[in-house]
C-alpha cells in the first residue's frame, strides 16, 4: 500500500460516456492529487482508498499479485480498467455513479477480490461496498436527537442445539422508563445477509431514531434475528436454505426467540403489539411464518419479499395490516398495489409502497421500512 | 469455489517436521474427504473452508487469479506452500498448531490476501484469524449462564465533531433490576484494533458473564470506546495515531463519553465505582489518562501495556488497585512483578500477573481480564 499523501499522477484520458452495463470502459480520468480527494466512510484507519472527490468521482486503488495481467474494477454491474502505477499499484478513477448502494471488487484475471482497505459487508459473502446517496437521504442519517442501542443478544436455540446471535434495538427512552413496557417488530434479513444487515447497511436504527423523535413512530423494540436456522444433520441447500427453512424458522422464532425476548426485555407480550416483516427471503418467512401464526402477531410487512392474499388468512379480524413494498424497477413492483387492493378488498387493511428508481436494494428496503414503522402499534 | 461436499483428493506426502518458523514448509499431506472435516467456527455460511479435522490438521483452499504462479498460507509466522488441484484452486493441509490465536493469509506471488471463506477480524487492517484453544479455554466459553447485551452506542463527540461508536456491555441482571446502580469499567484496544475487538476477539463478555454468575466478580457495566481520536486538521502518524493521541482520548474520555454514559444507564457514578483498563496501546492510555485523572478512576488495569511507577501517583490514597501483565513470551513481562512490588512497597494496592506460554496476543488479554475484573469494585 503505498497510499500516504504521497501521489500517482497518471496521465489520462477521458475515452468514453458513462453508462452502467456489462461492458469495460476505459475509464481514464486525471488522477491528481489536488488536495480535494477525501477518504470515504466505508475506508479503515490504516488505508486510504477509496477515496472521493467533490465533484463525485471515486479513485480506487489495489494491490494485485506482481503476476497480474489485468486488473478491472467492477461495480454495481459495470466493469473499469485498471491502470498500473509506478510503485505497482493498479488505480482507476470513476466518473460520478448514479445514486444507490454499490458492490464492488477488484478482478485480478478473472478472479475477484474485495477491498482490504474498506470495511466489508455481509452479501452473499463479504463484499465491498460503497453508497452515493439519493437525495431524499435525510431520514436515514444519524441525527441529534436520542439515540436507541443495538444489542448484541445471545440465546440458546434447542432447535438448533447451539448459541444464536440476534440483534435488539431498544429505543432510547428505554432507560428512561424502567416500567415502561414496548411493542416488538421482529424483522427479518434477505438471502445473502444475516443479522447485522439491517442496521449495517439499512441504518434501521437512525430511521426509528428519527421517526420516534419526530412524533412519527411508537417507540417500539425491533429483534433482527438470523433467517438460517439448521437442525444438527441438516444438509444446506440452494442458498445454503436448510430442507425446511421455513419450518425451522418458525419453530425457532415462536418458540425460543419470543418467549426468551419476552423474559429479557420489557415487552408487551401479546398479539396485538407484536409485528413480523422482513425483506426479501425474510418477506417470504414472514408469509410462510405469519400467516401460520396469526394467533402471535397482528402486522405483517413483506419488502420484495412476495405478497399475501386474502385466502391465506385464516382470521382476518386479527391482521391490523399487511404492508407490501418493492423498488420500482423490480419486476414483481407491479403485482404490490393489485395485492394491496384485493386485501383492502376483503376486509383486510393492507398498504402498498413503490420506491422510486430502486431495484432489489437496501435502499428499497430502507425507504420501506420508513413507510411501514409509523403504521405499527397505533391501534 | 468448489467447496460443496465434493472431494478433492491430492496425492501428497509428508516431508517435513513442522515448526512454527520464518521458513518455508512444504506441508504436504493426504488431503482426503474422510468424511470428518468440519467447517471451522470462523467460516461464514456460503464457504466450507478453511475445515478442521478430528486429529488437529487445518485445510485451506484458495481461489488465486489463474496468472498465479506461486501460493502460499502464512500463518502465525509460518509460511506453507499450497497446491493447485484440478478446478485450480490451491489447497494445503497444515498438521495441528499449538494451541493460540492465528493471523492468516494468502500470499501470491508475494502479496497476501484475506481468505473470503471466513469472517474477519481487525488488527492493523482486515485479516483472517483462527484460533486453537489452549486447555484453560472454559472460562471463556459461552454457557448456560445469564448473558449480558453487548450494545452499539452512539454518541456526538464535540472533540471530532463526529458521531462515535462504542460498545456497551450490561449484565444480565441489569434488566432485571430496573432500579440498581452499576459500577463501570471503561475498557481500551490495542494499537492495531478497534472497538469491537475486546468482545469479538477477548470474549470479554463470556468471560465476565461467567464471573458474575460464578458470584466471582461484581455485576458492572463495560465501556469499549475507540482507541483513536482526530480532532478536525490532525494528520495520522505512526500507526494512525493523531499527534496528541492521549490528550485527544482523554479529552474524548473525561469529557464527552463519561458524562454520556452516566446519563444514559444507571451507573454509580462516582470516582470509587470506575475503574479504566486496556491493552497495549490502551494500557497506555491508561496510564497516561488514568493517571492524570485519579479523582475519576480508582481501578486500573494495564495488560501488556507498560506499568505504573509510584512517582506517577499523585494521590496514592484514592488509588484502588494497579492491575499489570504480561505474556509470558513478551520481553517486558519480567518487569511486571517487580513494578508492582514497588508500588505496594509505597502504599499502593497492586497485582502482577503473567499469561504462561503467551505473547503480545489475545490469549494474554482474556486471561488478564479474566484475573482483572473479579479483583474490581469490591471495596
Amino acid at each position: 500500500m503505498s497510499g500516504k499523501l504521497s501521489f500517482i499522477i497518471l496521465i489520462a484520458l477521458y475515452l468514453g460516456g458513462y453508462c452502467f452495463a456489462q461492458t469495460n470502459q476505459s475509464a481514464l480520468f486525471i488522477m491528481e492529487n489536488d488536495g480535494q480527494w477525501q477518504k470515504t466512510d466505508y475506508v479503515h484507519r490504516l488505508s486510504q482508498f477509496p477515496k472521493v472527490h467533490p465533484d463525485g468521482r471515486f479513485w480506487f486503488q489495489f494491490e494485485a499479485p506482481k503476476t497480474a495481467q489485468s486488473v478491472k474494477l467492477q461495480i454495481g454491474g459495470g466493469s473499469y480498467d485498471m491502470q498500473k502505477d509506478a510503485q505497482g499499484l493498479w488505480n482507476v478513477v470513476i466518473p460520478r455513479p448514479e445514486p444507490g448502494f454499490k458492490i464492488y471488487s477488484f478482478n485480478v484475471d478473472g478472479t475477484s477480490f474485495i477491498d482490504p482497505g474498506s470495511m466489508p459487508f455481509y452479501s452473499n459473502g463479504l463484499v465491498s461496498m460503497l453508497e452515493v446517496p439519493f437525495p431524499d437521504k435525510d431520514y436515514y442519517q444519524m441525527k441529534d436527537v436520542p439515540h436507541g442501542d443495538v444489542r448484541e443478544h445471545w440465546f440458546y436455540s434447542k432447535v438448533e442445539q447451539k448459541y444464536r446471535r440476534s440483534f435488539v434495538y431498544t429505543p432510547a427512552e428505554y432507560e428512561k422508563n424502567p416500567n415502561k413496557r414496548y411493542p416488538v417488530l421482529y424483522l427479518q434479513h434477505g438471502a445473502g445477509e444475516d443479522e447485522s444487515e439491517w442496521t449495517h447497511s439499512g441504518h434501521m436504527n437512525n430511521i426509528l431514531d428519527n421517526l420516534i423523535a419526530e412524533g412519527k413512530a411508537v417507540p417500539m423494540i425491533v429483534v433482527m434475528n438470523n433467517d438460517f436456522v439448521y437442525k444438527p444433520g441438516d444438509v444446506p441447500g440452494r442458498m445454503a436454505l436448510a430442507p425446511d427453512w421455513a419450518g425451522n424458522f418458525g419453530q425457532m422464532l415462536i418458540n425460543e426467540t419470543i418467549p426468551d425476548i419476552d423474559a429479557y426485555y420489557r415487552t408487551i407480550a401479546d398479539q396485538q403489539h407484536r409485528a413480523l416483516a422482513g425483506l426479501s427471503l425474510g418477506g417470504m418467512l414472514t408469509n410462510q411464518v405469519g400467516m401460520k401464526n396469526i394467533d402471535v402477531f397482528s402486522y405483517f410487512g413483506l419488502f420484495s419479499g412476495g405478497t399475501v392474499s386474502p385466502a391465506s388468512i385464516t382470521d382476518k379480524a386479527k391482521v391490523k395490516l399487511v404492508f407490501m413494498s418493492y423498488g420500482s424497477r423490480e419486476r414483481a413492483a407491479e403485482g404490490t398495489k393489485t395485492a394491496a387492493d384485493a386485501l383492502n378488498a376483503a376486509g383486510i387493511k393492507a398498504v402498498s409502497f413503490i420506491s422510486e428508481n430502486t431495484a432489489h436494494d437496501w435502499i428499497s428496503w430502507r425507504r420501506s421500512f420508513y413507510q411501514f414503522a409509523p403504521l405499527l402499534f397505533k391501534d
